[in-house]
């Protein structure tokens, strides 16, 4: 439909006292695009399921002048926030211009004008969840923030919904697709870290910077809104111990190839009693759980509560369409008043403990110079008391240990660190009764 | 916290105005007394965060003195519905009684008495749908059935939230236990099917008459409820076609482990333009898709849509507390007002096609009695001008077929019906480049 035709559209329905409810976008790049393309393509079928008509009244965009292969009228766009933000028509304000202080900013003001508020960025949710939930709570108007974790996989609302029932004590998820491109790369077409990177870089799975993705720092953000929902207690995004993927080599993926294991970069959060401990790195996973089935650009989500058991939540973790896909039902949900104004209270009484509560059997390679360094390595091993398994000395140095807590293993590697050798380690994150490989 | 500790509280909570919500529950089996238990048990949660107190107020039941290991007062069970549906303080009916015709009775009464409607009942809901959704838009009162369909999982709702943006061209899922358990025992325990089906009857998997289970009727009816949110247009549980797994041998499991394929029992309902088609029947698919991965008594649903691509959503498909904990949050959903009173119209654009949108390539194993026998079944093939390749002719004609509709394959099967052979056929639902057998 052109932009006349839904004028026209438009006038009808206000004639017909049809109710319109206008949003104002801040931002327009990708995923605001994709939300204004849906606003406009399905309309007719909104306004048969709503009795409503919603309108994108306002845009806010850095550049007026920028081409934009978009059919929208120039004087939608606005430079002025305050177009949208002290605007009295604009009901719901839908933030997807990323960043984190003009983002608070504007997301603060919007509430202060009794505007509901919708979101796509992670950064600034993680960052300021309390304080967002206060000011919906406070002028009681809606705060969904769907799209920022998972892209448009629907997680935050079942994870509300199980948490209003359950315990939980565990959340955890593929959820950056770059990082799950390349090691699927890595793992089925032998590429190296680097080649599998490049690889991503052009078919645009990665950014000319990459650093946020591969350094873990994009699932961290993820992993502290799930955590904060799923404990009920805002998760500090600093205390979520974090790794990437940048140390994983060949020789890595085909020893995991021979003990039937498949890497990947997992966030997890676990929660004991008045404790809980959050992690981002890579871990090692048996060839045959679901998350290893997870290929590519898409993710994965897992929650356990005490009620419901395991679920999880698949999909595509990124992209213009499912991503405007989740802001466009997050809308929706507000439209039809069925959003809550949540009690996000945090209960105060999880502490973190680091990465405590992790334990399980570690994969540990070193690549010293030479041979004696390698029993450099095995010494301190047996100065810090872990019990390990030699499965190669060849150019190598690779063990499995026993089961042992996640902080023994960290410290272990500060002094490995003054080694200065190279090294890869993981968690194996599921029980490996038979691995396939036979230790010499 | 025992009953009168629980009374103590109510009353304190009335002293203090905050709203009272009462429940009726009718039917007091496993389901049941699963959201009895959990409504007592979390009602201190579920205070801090509704500001609203849920009481389970009248329960129905067939015997009133059978002897129950539950905490509750005498005077909470009637045998008589009218105390629930007739009662003016209980404002949420729970039908968790099973059956179709006094379930629909009751449903159809509770709304006339404006009370919402919560069900876990997936027969009464799959012939009703349509009559349900009618009177829940008439009387303005909540309809919900997330427990209907996948216990546990969160389906209903993210599915309700895709269509309303998406077009679906595809719902499918693993959604009876009973027959994952024994498919899974089949493959990774080398049992028979009937060996398998004595375990699951002996851990309480598989019910003593489990031919609803086994014969696929119980996954038919959840399909039917699925793919009528999917394409909003009511799916008759008569018009999907339906086949069991008891004609799987070991024989068969041996030859899918060396082609590299996990036989599962899925119900797919697909739509294209204006028509869909439907089945539930033993499929094939590829060792390595998530689906594959869904052992015992878990359940998968897949959804795709044109906007949002594939979503899937995993969890345990049945049992008491993943069931009760989708009842309880039905009811949450209600007492939040986040629930919709949804503008479900059978839009009757789209024809059932039988399952002549299937295709794929088939296996087929028949077992005559004798070598002569097996080149009647080939001439019929070639007289059917079906394509194959012949994967083995000793005690069993094993062939895979070229890519062929579904309908042509039930034509051909019909032929084989006279020879009055034993036979197995299934659709091979992923593409398979390579099969790991090469075919002699």
């Amino acid at each position: 439909m052109s932009f006349i035709e839904r004028q026209k559209n438009r006038n009808l329905i206000q004639e017909r006292g049809i109710e319109m409810i206008k949003i104002g976008l801040l931002g327009f790049g990708t995923v605001g695009t994709g939300v204004y393309e849906i606003i406009n393509n399905t309309e007719n079928n909104l306004r048969r399921l709503l009795n409503k008509e919603i309108q994108v009244s306002k845009i806010l965009v850095r550049d007026m002048n920028k081409n934009r292969n978009v059919d929208a009228p120039k004087d939608i766009f606005t430079k002025n926030p305050l177009d949208i933000l002290e605007n009295p028509e604009i009901d719901i304000v839908v933030e997807v211009m990323g960043g984190i202080d003009d983002a608070y900013k504007y997301i603060c003001l919007a509430f202060k004008n009794n505007k509901h508020v919708v979101t796509a960025n992670k950064a600034v949710v993680s960052k300021y969840i309390d304080t967002f939930l206060q000011l919906s709570n406070k002028y009681n108007k809606g705060f969904l923030f769907e799209a920022s974790v998972g892209g448009g996989i629907p997680i935050i609302k079942p994870l509300k919904q199980s948490a209003r029932i359950n315990n939980i004590s565990n959340v955890r998820g593929i959820l950056n697709g770059t990082t799950n491109f390349i090691l699927t790369k890595m793992c089925d077409e032998n590429l190296s870290f680097n080649e599998a990177l490049d690889m991503a870089k052009k078919l645009g799975y990665a950014e000319a910077d990459p650093t946020d993705d591969i350094e873990g720092y994009d699932v961290k953000r993820k992993l502290a809104i799930l955590s904060s929902i799923a404990f009920n207690n805002k998760t500090d995004v600093d205390s979520i111990m974090c790794r990437g993927i940048s140390s994983i080599s060949k020789d890595d993926i085909n020893m995991f190839k021979k003990l039937g294991l498949v890497s990947k970069l997992v966030g997890s959060a676990i929660s004991n009693g008045n404790n809980y401990s959050a992690s981002v790195e890579p871990v090692l996973l048996n060839e045959s759980s679901t998350f290893t089935t997870v290929k590519d650009a898409f993710n994965i989500v897992s929650i356990t509560g005490d009620v419901i058991g395991e679920l999880q939540f698949y999909g595509q973790g990124a992209g213009k369409n499912p991503t405007a896909n989740a802001v466009v039902s997050d809308i929706f949900d507000i439209v039809t008043d069925q959003y809550k104004r949540d009690d996000f209270v945090q209960n105060g009484n999880l502490i973190s403990t680091g990465i405590d509560l992790f334990e399980g059997r570690y994969y540990i390679r070193v690549s010293p110079d030479n041979k004696s360094d390698m029993s450099k390595v095995l010494k301190l091993m047996d100065l810090d008391k872990l019990k390990y398994e030699i499965l190669s000395m060849n150019e190598n140095l690779i063990v499995i240990t026993d089961v042992v807590r996640a902080d023994r293993i960290e410290q272990f590697i500060s002094k490995l660190n003054m080694l200065k050798e190279e090294y890869c380690y993981m968690r194996i994150e599921e029980d490996i009764i038979n691995l396939k490989y036979e230790a010499k």
